[in-house]
């Protein structure tokens, strides 16, 4: 997608241009993991124009791969961003109507071939919010990732405003979520999608630190539902206001839960994508630290909290800055 | 429209923002005329979202009316302006599916209440070209204000890539034309929609000046063609290259063509809306100056030739401006 | 007043170009009420050129209405602000000498023409401050204002540096607060302007949050002096640092003190125009909840609160946000 | 003068910053002056406030010396800048109302002092225009600067708009002119000023190119009026359009006229100064090259069509950068 | 290199911020083809740091090969770029002492493999120019390239500021060339580097149309000189002033002269890469077009005419793009 | 040196242009002085080049000296600066090799002519980190004051990365500190130069702020090792993320520790050149309040934390700014 943003903190009737950067919730992980090293191809669908041109020649920058994208359909999809301040929420404004990848239909993308070399497969409750094709190629890609013998894991990134092609997240993602290793997900997620809701914690307060103890109902009972599943994540964010949120994650492996550290972001410069970061950052950690799931996740959420610090959808710290954070070392001195 | 343009002369691909403004013909012509001092309303169909808002809110610095404009729908149409150089040329990129005005239908506005005290009702070439659903609404229009007694107007502003219904302009356009007054175009307009081309004049010639004379014969054929318009005029471009155009017009009363002096608009600063603030300029004319033909087509080329030094597709000038280089005084001179 | 400010945290002595906006006292309520969709005509004298016309444009981007505003004079007041970073103050250097509002006189506007269609009057301190010639003007609109049948209200809003054409704040402003339905100032307004002091609160204090309470004696005080007013209004500034400020307000209707919530304001996007998207917000919760003075007083500290997150003079929230936020949702959350 | 100014060729209108520059036409002298290496002092009266502070450290960034700037008053000068484009003249509103400048009173300026190691005084026609206090304080300056032997010379520099307090030029200026030893103006000064016309010019003519010979009336009939006179200098300009000028000048020493080349400057990026430039390389020129007027007067323009290349009011090239195009290089190859 | 630019035509000395792009000799001939399609690795050596990570993803947004690149040594070379206006010239600042390309040795880069696929190698005389180890590592590399039967071409590139080291290019640059099957240089490069002028033809006239006919003779004694070569081409730049230039150029394959059409560039945006655009072209038509010399020159010479209409050392412009000015179409008329 | 810094918080991969503003060590404590109104010459060396002259051009700008400045050399050092945010820490790169300053011999500068008029010099431990030539010429400069009576600080500023040309900090830096009568440092650079560690104080911690008392050790051994330092100060920064920090210092006379309030900067704008806006203010203070210590000290720590306030290297705060702070004002409320 192309992402449009007034500069700073204007409003949209203040704009008189608009900061053009790419994003999207899969293109975030893509681009997160080719950042850390990790070879990684972003597969969608774009339009055969100068817009999709643009996107391209941008996620090359971060040496995303880009060979298996097809080329078709009429528009690129688009979200408008203000960022928002204080009590002042950001707000975003989709703009996805008939864009290529809503258009998409089973069998256009050759999965078998994609995935030939692949290890692992990721994806977002995004796409089937699309449209009904988006959510039929969502589900052909699992199965085929299935069969092939990758790692699956999604994202149930549950946006409210997207699904409005006649059926209910609800009733698509079950049978997405069904070919996963692993979920991640927040506590929103979770309840809007699934109904489960942590016992004893009240997921309409928004402001202040949340207790992660309270999570490890959700994810057995997301275990409980979903068994292919290795690993539930979920992330926790405290709103205390526009600018400043805290940050942290848990992770079940069926036995126990982990829980990371919860950092305190104090300035933000961009949190839009920091779930994408979070689940980059986890992936990386999974593949690098096998067996070690405390240390993915650490990495994880000491990615995503960096990422939040990043203009842009985009996580563009290093391996090294995160292994700084993960030692310790917050305190954002001068490097020279 | 929303318009998006990197700034300067960028190419998208190396663009970090996009300078964003609003257009589009109708809008062109109601803000021409509202910011000479004739009240006009623009007349559309907008979605309910910020992007939306930031619209009428630009519209209105303007002067222009935003009163009648209706709400709903998913989108507003985009276009991308890539501004050209020398031999490069300005590319536009239309994203325009599913916008709140290709969705429009017949009967969602109440043009006998809008018309009622109104005297002059103008539509260009691209509405009916987006959707059947435009293009009978436009006929509507036309309809209801020919009943209703005002002066009809159309630009033919004939875009290729728009028509993308299954029905092709030839089939649509008669029909709305023939309700005009007064119809306005170039020489690609009328042979791309009407067929009609000028004797012995080569249409396939895009560098340097044109011969005016040569369309009287497109005049003629026009006004045969619609007996009902009373005159028809032409915009005559030259294309040097990018930055550098001649501009001039001629406009035939059914007896006489009358032709403009030709400007030399040697460093344009934007071209887009050029043939809009021509229309802008003629209705202000033959308003202003009744009788007057000569007058008013002078007005609208002077109007329109100061049009290519504004930034954006409003003509920002003002009467003043215009009648000051009707004098003959284009020395742009400083002014103090 | 023309605002020209550097961008960011520049200083005068850095600045390559000055941020543009338009704003003061009566424009920013005027332009508050507007954008709540309460109409709102402002009414002031501006100078024939190109400034003032850019003036106007700007203000009917918010649907403010500037038919009555006449013209005349020499000069636009203009106003150069350095935005202030932690204990760095932002600093105002007024350039207002000889503006078109400063030489105004008594019979200039015509008042009763204007309050034919209104039920509201609302002047600033500022003007005043300016001249004799306005400080009479803004007496008989008062005058005539009263005798329309209006509610009159009016913000202290003392500033020492303008008071400066040999008359003290003490000495005119009696008689202009007399004919007011509705006070509204800071401690420091209160003290400066009339000597009213709260007792045991000692106002030198600058730094952290403030007692409201002790307000009481303040109000009383003025309503005292001012028997025609039914309500007192204090807003309450703490000043943690430039970045960093609490804010609240409590009114007082003769008989109780109602206090608002404190809203703590961590990143401050701008901060002038604070006490006037107040008075905006309090008019219109006065006219929209007629009787619910403590609501009224609520969406004022809201709608102001969110002001110091908007750019510019001008608070452009909606009605929609400033009521989530009275909801108690002031997590800044991307809505999406 | 604060010099403010939309960027490239946007109206005030649609600016959203103005570019904030210094200048003025003695400031602009000085400036070219200290930039060629010549030591000058600008001497004038500035407000106690940042945004003169900001005006000396602007100037001082050239070299330019500014300790005999005296401080008080209310306000500094200001000027906006529209930039036109083709046939779209350029503007300038001035704001100059009050200013410290239009305040000052002979006596306040210690002429004698600063004219101690002084060899040359300059002065133009703007600062008479101002006020009668600058007028007389202009008077005083010219007088003591002949008791002290220096060079006196004055730019007439008409501008009308600006002689707004009672008197007109054509009183004025005499008195003052009579003390100069050089003369600068252009075809309108001369008329404006003293209704001096060249025979058979048809001044109104405000395209092309103009031709210089005519102009030896104008400079002998100047002479003759004021016999203290040594040189008389014309600078023409014929404006093909805003972006395109032609650039020349002549010179009259009471016996020869010596003519410049004439410059085509197809592409200007700045103006405004022009003439000032003009000035500073022929105050440069004729020190530097005494005996040798066409040398100094072909430094003067060649300094000052290259001053159309700079953006603001100073002219920043270099005197090496003079040379190589009194050599015949007007090529603008890259110089590496 | 990183390329450091003050925006539109500002000087040094009034910048505050430097337009920041990557280019050079060779990166823009490698942008230039991989922009065309042609697969193309960029060879050099860069630093280990984030300067030099950024310069890579510069590249990569145009599909331009890294994978070669060698990382060492201290610095990036730097180039400052003034923009030049009319008879103002574009300056160059080199800024490349102790880059790490300059302090390359032979055997630090593995050609051998590097050319295992590879069919060209392209070399320009910027790189001899650093330093002894630079010479030695190209010559290195053109007779690896040589006995790995590529085709090799040079640019002559002569920067006599760059030449430090003590060497001259007329001692170094013979044995280099001498490994090359086609040779590109200008009418300066040729003298000043092997001593070989036309007759006839007055090379310091730096203004107006150059007449390529006379330099078949400078082809001639090129390919006397180096009779490897089978191809030897000319730029010709007459350079009107510092925005208006004409461009053309000549192939000569040892029987006949082709000579392309010259293009009249009167708005250029940016010049710099001119000539690297221009081999970029002719290497991308030889390879396309083989045995049509006159095609490839076309195509070189419409291709490098475009670029400069692109700001930055890359030229950007599309096949298609060159095609449709190979057409004849140099209209600039808007694509839409 | 010329310092380039993307914009806002953008990563240097996200940079389309770096702000360039000048600083560095000893020009930013020249800067500081100047600005509080005591003269001060900056002495370097610089090449001779453009980028040169708007250094100087810059330097003027705050009033400080450049008349010693000597020029010759390839190239003026450069650092690159990357802003941080929260936990991910600014980044310098520095660009330094081969610069004119770090070329640089003894007797190059005539430090007798300049200590002629002089009281103090002042340099830093970042002069002799450059090379060896930088080491003997800083030695010379301090043996030259020391003879002629000046008063000679010195700030430590031990910089890693610098020290490249064969000998550390602990071997060269005790000669030069020798000559001092005023040390300043940080805990680091005590440790890093000297291997003085304060007593149970951990120097690893990054994090929060600091406890100053157990840096009394700290300085009596520094006196100790540098008999002839009258006082030692040391800067105390605690850096709780990279744009919150707390700010304070200590200084011993030999005999007490006085030990300033501690300043929380809750929204750095720029952290860069605090020490040296310290050292700045430290001068100020001694020379000033001849006598008070404790004074100067708290004018040092006031003037620096108001410099985290102002972007660049310099801190353009006033003295009556800096007073305003020391009175208890940290308010930031706005002045006007």
């Amino acid at each position: 997608m192309l992402r449009l943003a007034p500069p700073d903190y204007q409003r949209f009737i203040q704009a008189e241009h608009l900061v053009s950067t790419f994003g999207g919730g899969e293109a975030n992980v893509a681009v997160s993991l080719s950042n850390f090293g990790i070879p990684a191809e972003f597969v969608t669908r774009l339009p055969k124009n100068d817009i999709a041109e643009w996107c391209l020649s941008y996620l090359r920058r971060y040496n995303t791969g880009t060979q298996y994208i097809i080329r078709g359909g009429d528009r690129m999809g688009i979200y408008f961003l203000e960022n928002g301040a204080v009590a002042r929420a950001s707000k975003v404004i989709y703009d996805r109507a008939e864009s290529a990848i809503a258009q998409i239909k089973p069998g256009m993308i050759d999965w078998k071939n994609i995935f030939k070399e692949a290890q692992w497969f990721h994806w977002t409750g995004i796409t089937p919010a699309l449209s009904q094709g988006a959510a039929d190629a969502c589900l052909e890609a699992i199965k085929i990732a299935n069969e092939s013998g990758l790692t699956v894991s999604c994202d149930l990134n549950f946006r409210k405003n997207l699904w409005k092609y006649g059926k209910s997240a609800s009733v698509i993602m079950p049978a997405l979520v069904e070919g996963c290793d692993i979920i991640l997900g927040n506590e929103e997620d979770a309840e809007k999608v699934f109904g489960i809701k942590p016992e004893g914690f009240d997921v309409t307060n928004t402001g202040g630190e949340v207790d992660a103890l309270e999570f490890e109902s959700v994810c057995k009972q997301l275990m409980g539902k979903f068994p292919k599943a290795k690993k539930v994540i979920i992330t926790l964010r405290g709103s205390i206001n526009a600018n400043h949120n805290t940050w942290s994650g848990c992770l079940y492996d069926g036995e126990k839960l982990f829980q990371s550290k919860c950092y305190d972001i104090t300035h933000i410069v961009d949190r839009v994508g920091g779930g994408d970061s979070f689940m980059g950052g986890l992936i990386y950690g999974l593949i690098t630290y096998p067996g070690e799931d405390r240390k993915a996740l650490d990495f994880a959420v000491a990615a995503s909290a960096l990422k939040h610090t990043v203009y842009g959808d985009f996580n563009l710290v290093s391996v090294a800055e995160v292994e700084q954070l993960l030692k310790g070392d917050g305190s954002g001195r001068v490097v020279r």
